[in-house]
């Protein structure tokens, strides 16, 4: 933790358009790409450093084109089906197969179908050969001296065949360029070390480095750095002696960002300092020893985007090849967005297929940033001069994701239970293309999502109070008119979740309030909440006799996560997430946890899968096993 | 060479269609993947064999969310713009910086803008904190037990990242699945080794162990096997023993088809032996010892198809993974396409962006079996009950190349001269994403590749004796009527390429003639035959009196190469063609070699990008360095 004299924060000086900053980065950097030889062999994916010549001809020999004879085509002319000719083997003719060589006095190949044995010596042909008939000449697939592959281009399997069969057997290609990659901060740990509060995992280097590698570089990952301008200059003074570019993480505290401003200043130049993009704008380009350095954020969706902005086309520009374009796709976007005018809004979306087109939403805010990364179906770029998109605009989302997969996925928005991950599991089992995409958004959210059509399945426990029944008085209210089918799933059990050895001995709800036990809820809309709620009003107790009734957490498993953390908590959940988590458990109710469908998945081959699964022995044994369910998907479904 | 009893050919006894091949495949074959743990640095590409979940949650504590202090929030409530509350350091706050933990008494963040300092002990702020207000709790991005990933999942970078935020850092994949490669045949000798008549490369080994390579796959590629029924045995058996699948690749001979099928008849079962499909209907696929074996052809094309139709399915399905489709692309046919009925017909195409739209063309016959893999854009396939397919009919194309170097792809169709790949290599340093796509097909077939708009730009130099001028006439002859542009380019020397040392002493025309020298020819419609035809006329010689007149060759290189193997060989071309075989020469004649562009092309940027190139010294002094040209780009185009 820093001193308290950072009152003044740092302001950032631009606000520079991106594709700008990219442009001027390129043009003033001059990348002198190294050479190196390599085995053809190895070569798959590199890219040709000159143009490659063939060494030798291929065929390098006359070969018969087919099985048959050799002839002199001039000893054939007088054949004829009224006249036929006899050759003498060895004398006027040799046999030879496909691919043989063509002794040099014949000079004409005779189809094997189209020649009779006469005896052992002597062949009958009724028809003339002309000159070079069935002959592949030298050099017919490639010929000495012919160019095989053009400069800057990236060699495919293919490639190594021809090159191989025209003799090159090492060729000139682009050494692949070293990036150098240097996560900076105190609070940093390598992952696997012990942790203690306040220590962050050092992830990003590792994601970099698979960056730069599939983009054609070689990584150079330092060890962390810590926030010292010494240690920064020298580091970056290394990395511009070893690498050809270097990528300067930053830590999250404010200080490390002016460091490596400061020390870039010092020994090069600064290019850039803050784009027009939300998020990453804090980015810094610029020059050490007429290296190119790229200062990112430690916020990792930022610092993710800043490299494919930036670091990408410098690796594919040193190697001579044009950076591929991502697919993109047309959606609909689900929900309108907002935008900041003035800057280019990186928004992540997830996609899905449903009612027959594709529908376009932001991530839920129940992905936090590093889950968000893998979540993220795509991106859409909404443009500086945009005041926002509305809802049922169509618009291109670039994907992160191959479309097949997005257009099987089986879109699951609503409470989340560890049943649907083990539905997930045996689903990808029976067919590799199929996948459930879960939104943790809870239960009422869920049924919200059916309603305008952004998912295909929910998963529901809402206890209407008055009628103490579950869940259909909510689909009745809020789907009505609307063609879903409802399935009974789960009988669940709701306790509550205590430390382990129930340190403070909560049994009811009374003893909570009693012995001020730290409560942890859940957000508004999630039906663990509506239980607590009418467990409340039941016991004539309202919200204010909660402590921490205010603190919301947005699955069973993040409540569990808090309770570990503090012995006087509590908090209202599944058993299974108690148990996942070694915490005690204390049986309060059981509830019905069913499934919601559009009527238009159930009668998909999708939903036929998951119902088949959700019915399967293998399933049930798997969630019974688990602890605290009932598995209750043989009843029989309700038709809206 | 094999005895002359194979006058049998044994029959292939199937036509099945590819499809239903495939799919029997898959099912009659169980693949039982391995697993192995690996570390998650290393795990990019890799597949998961089990869901994966968290270790930890992240963050693992509770985070400060903002730059500022942390306060208990119940202190604050009575704080207000008209009645400012003071908080004492240490004891109503800390400092925090973002990503700082919150010490347990605190339980809310004020941001660093909302206080203002009294001095240094004391702070002053004007509203109230909400409880856990700027916090980021515990496993508000991962929590610990939540999944991260499921099971099938191709890992990408971003989940590198998440897993180790998890504290996942190893985790269980599909080990990558043993593909045996068996190349047989009696006539392959591995690249490198010294080469005699009947030598043939063994390339397909290398192409498909670099595919398995692509698709995930390892591959064991073994030495060469010969054509003899117990090597092959051996050879499978033991792959069958140390690998996931086989692929035993045929010689070329006839024999070595049969030895394959009953060697695997033998060992294991045929499941399919020949199928529906041209190219590649050779193809055997069946099962040794439980594991699938997939005999290919040796012809290339054949071979790498069969491959990917068979092998392919069988790798991604080992990993659990959907097998990724190409991109395609809708295109015009340039000209009809003539088909096979009752068999799918894989046609490799070349694809165009010529006057605004896409036109496909099947590769040029020019090209040989090899180098067409490495310059086909895509492939068509014609079901088989297509009769065919006409000119200007739309196809779609799975496409071999990123469509944007199709798209930027300057067509070069006509008489082939080695500056045409200077110019190219000159082009691709200025643009990366620029390349020619040369077809040489002869300066005739060039103007009506110009004419039927499959070209850009040829290239000709083709005499008018009557007028004894150079291609102004045929251009105002066959291209009357079309906006085209014809530009001065390079004078060029013709003259006799004859063997080294020039052993028939040939000086003139005449001495061909009467020394019988074999002569050389190129293709009808080639500017050099044309001028060759024009010689004979202006001594009254006729063909008849040219032995070898039918011998035609494509290429200027392709004669040279021809004459390097006859001693008594001669033919008539270009100075640097005689140079690069290492050849001598004897002038016959300047002629002017040209080029005709589209007028579309000519005002297009890629034209520009063109016209600088050869008008640049560095073209002129490559080209001259060359020998026996003269550029002369800088004279003034004619337009028509």
């Amino acid at each position: 933790m820093l001193s308290s004299k950072e009152f003044n924060r740092k302001v950032y000086l631009q606000d520079k358009p991106r594709i700008q900053a990219k442009e001027e980065l390129l043009e003033k950097l001059k990348l002198i790409p190294e050479i190196e030889s390599i085995p053809t062999r190895t070569a798959l994916g590199r890219v040709t450093a000159l143009p490659i010549f063939a060494n030798l001809s291929m065929p390098h020999y006359h070969a018969a084109a087919m099985d048959g004879i050799a002839v002199r085509a001039e000893d054939t002319y007088e054949a004829h089906e009224q006249r036929p000719l006899h050759l003498e083997k060895n004398q006027d003719f040799v046999y030879v197969d496909t691919g043989n060589p063509i002794p040099n006095e014949y000079n004409a190949v005779i189809m094997i179908e189209d020649i009779q044995e006469v005896d052992a010596r002597t062949i009958e042909i009724i028809a003339p050969a002309t000159p070079w008939q069935h002959i592949r000449p030298v050099g017919e697939d490639v010929v000495c001296g012919e160019m095989i592959l053009p400069q800057g281009h990236s060699l495919r399997s293919v490639d190594l065949g021809a090159l191989l069969a025209g003799g090159v057997l090492e060729l000139p290609v682009i050494k692949r360029p070293k990036v150098a990659i240097l996560p900076t901060g105190n609070e940093l740990i390598e992952p696997g070390s012990p942790m203690k509060p306040g220590d962050i995992i050092e992830f990003n280097g590792t994601v970099f480095a698979s960056f730069v590698h599939e983009w054609g570089g070689e990584p150079l990952l330092s060890n962390i750095i810590v926030d010292n301008p010494e240690q920064i200059r020298q580091a970056i003074e290394k990395a511009a002696a070893e690498a050809d570019m270097i990528i300067i993480n930053a830590g999250s505290s404010a200080g490390s960002k002016d460091y490596t401003y400061h020390v870039i200043s010092e020994l090069g130049e600064v290019y850039t300092h803050g784009i027009a993009t939300r998020p990453g704008k804090p980015v810094i380009l610029g020059e050490v020893k007429g290296k190119p350095i790229i200062g990112v954020p430690g916020y990792p969706v930022s610092a993710y985007l800043a490299l494919e902005w930036f670091l990408r086309p410098l690796v594919y520009h040193y190697q001579g090849i044009q950076e591929p374009k991502r697919e993109t796709l047309t959606v609909r976007l689900g929900r309108r967005i907002v935008s900041n005018m003035g800057a280019e809004d990186f928004v992540r979306m997830n996609i899905g297929y449903v009612n027959g087109e594709y529908i376009a939403n932001p991530l839920t805010r129940a992905a936090g940033v590093t889950m968000s990364m893998v979540r993220a179906d795509g991106i859409l770029i909404v443009p500086p001069e945009s005041q926002g998109l509305e809802q049922g605009e169509e618009v291109e989302i670039e994907l992160y994701k191959p479309i097949e997969a997005i257009e099987k996925g089986i879109l699951f928005t609503g409470s989340h239970d560890l049943s649907i991950d083990i539905v997930s599991t045996l689903i990808k089992k029976k067919d590799v293309n199929r996948q459930i995409i879960s939104s943790h958004v809870g239960s009422l959210a869920g049924i919200m999502a059916i309603r305008k059509g952004e998912a295909h399945v929910t998963g529901i426990h809402l206890l209407d109070p008055e009628l103490e029944t579950y869940n259909l008085p909510y689909v009745e209210k809020y789907l009505a008119g609307e063609d879903v089918v409802m399935l009974p799933f789960l009988k669940r059990e709701q306790g509550w979740i205590v430390p382990k050895g129930n340190p403070l001995n909560i049994k009811t709800l009374e003893d909570i309030v009693e012995k001020r036990a730290a409560y942890v809820n859940r957000q508004r809309g999630a039906g663990t909440r509506i239980l607590f709620d009418s467990l409340l009003k039941k016991h004539n107790l309202s919200f204010e006799h909660i402590q921490g009734y205010e603190r919301e957490m947005y699955s069973h498993l993040s409540v569990a996560a808090e309770i570990k953390e503090k012995e006087n908590s509590v908090g209202l959940g599944v058993y299974s997430a108690a148990n996942t988590m070694g915490l005690d458990f204390v049986p309060v109710a059981d509830e019905s946890y069913d499934l919601v469908m559009t009527r238009a998945f159930y009668e998909s081959e999708g939903a036929q899968l998951f119902l088949e699964i959700i019915k399967s022995e293998e399933f049930v044994k798997a969630v019974e096993q688990l602890g605290g369910y009932k598995v209750v998907s043989d009843c029989v479904p309700n038709f809206f």
